[in-house]
């Protein structure tokens, strides 16, 4: 018996975060897929389950709903390591995570959507798909610019700012066409993530 | 003398927020104006004052910069009755905020911007500016059925959520061009934000 139950997106990365996170505490739940465009979705869309109408939602034992991503990454790590104790590097933790909702996911995650989902496909014109790569590059330097010579984006110890960033930087290049050779720091911290314990994969349902 | 010095867009919303918690607070700092495309903001960002590209950016005694409006919120409102204590309600006043930077900034804030600023105005095609219109009334929907029996977004006493809330709503109608009579809830969420001791309005930066 699990005292969780999260509905997310298998294939997002928003939703990602929280297995990943989940997986690294160590905590059981219960998991309701919510694929994009499924009946699974628009039925839970209708029970009110998805109060902001889409996943992830984390619902809590009293019935208490919780949305947004990164918030919902806020709730589950408080106590832990995940979440710097003083308040600079928790603000600096916190700048990133906003970084990464208003200015990288809109660019790194929506190209990648525009590439792999066939609904989109017409929305992927070649101007469009053009400057979300240069706005994506861009975006990407800043994130390779703060990792010359610090481990993680706030420091010497990973924060939910490197699981936030992670979840759509590390499928850039396979699921978005970005071109990572140029970013060597992103892609050894990419391999700090990976090697975490309890770490696992995007796809990695089980 | 003052401590704080803010790098902050007069006629931007996520500048604003910092402001107008600045003003609630009754905090003194030095402001430097960083409009759109001014000789000052290029030169701001040529000497690294604005390490993510723009503004605003906090800078504190130590030299220390803080990016990203909502980060700087949290980092301001440190220890005040603008974050809430308990868990819940923080993650909640959180998922507001990230639903603002990811949802609701891209959307509200954009289409006013390309009503707003010159340079942009070739970017407003049609197509483009009915889609924001239809998105908007969405995500404003959201908001306005949050606010249906409670004053502020995560309950009875305004938080942070409000504050970041309120930069780009309040103008939604005047510069987005979005149709606010629907919204009554929101209307009257505006008129109690504007009555708080302290508040200051988007251009006035006496």
């Amino acid at each position: 018996m699990t005292d969780l139950t999260l509905y997310s997106m298998p294939s997002s990365g928003n939703s990602y975060k929280i297995r990943l996170l989940l997986s690294l505490l160590g905590r059981d739940y219960t998991h309701v897929a919510c694929e994009m465009q499924s009946a699974e979705t628009a039925s839970a869309r209708a029970a009110g389950h998805l109060p902001l109408g889409k996943p992830p939602a984390l619902h809590l034992p009293d019935g208490t709903i919780l949305s947004e991503s990164n918030a919902i990454l806020w709730y589950l790590a408080h106590g832990t390591g995940w979440v710097p104790d003083d308040l600079l590097t928790q603000s600096q933790m916190l700048a990133w995570m906003f970084f990464e909702q208003n200015r990288h996911e809109p660019v790194i995650a929506v190209r990648a959507s525009l590439n792999s989902y066939p609904h989109l496909a017409e929305q992927a014109t070649p101007a469009r798909m053009e400057k979300l790569l240069a706005d994506g590059h861009a975006l990407l330097q800043i994130m390779e610019d703060a990792l010359t010579g610090r481990e993680w984006f706030t420091g010497t110890a990973p924060t939910l700012a490197d699981i936030a960033l992670y979840a759509y930087t590390h499928t850039a290049e396979s699921r978005g066409g970005f071109d990572m050779a140029r970013f060597p720091n992103i892609a050894a911290w990419c391999g700090r993530v990976a090697a975490l314990p309890g770490y696992r994969g995007l796809f990695d349902h089980g």
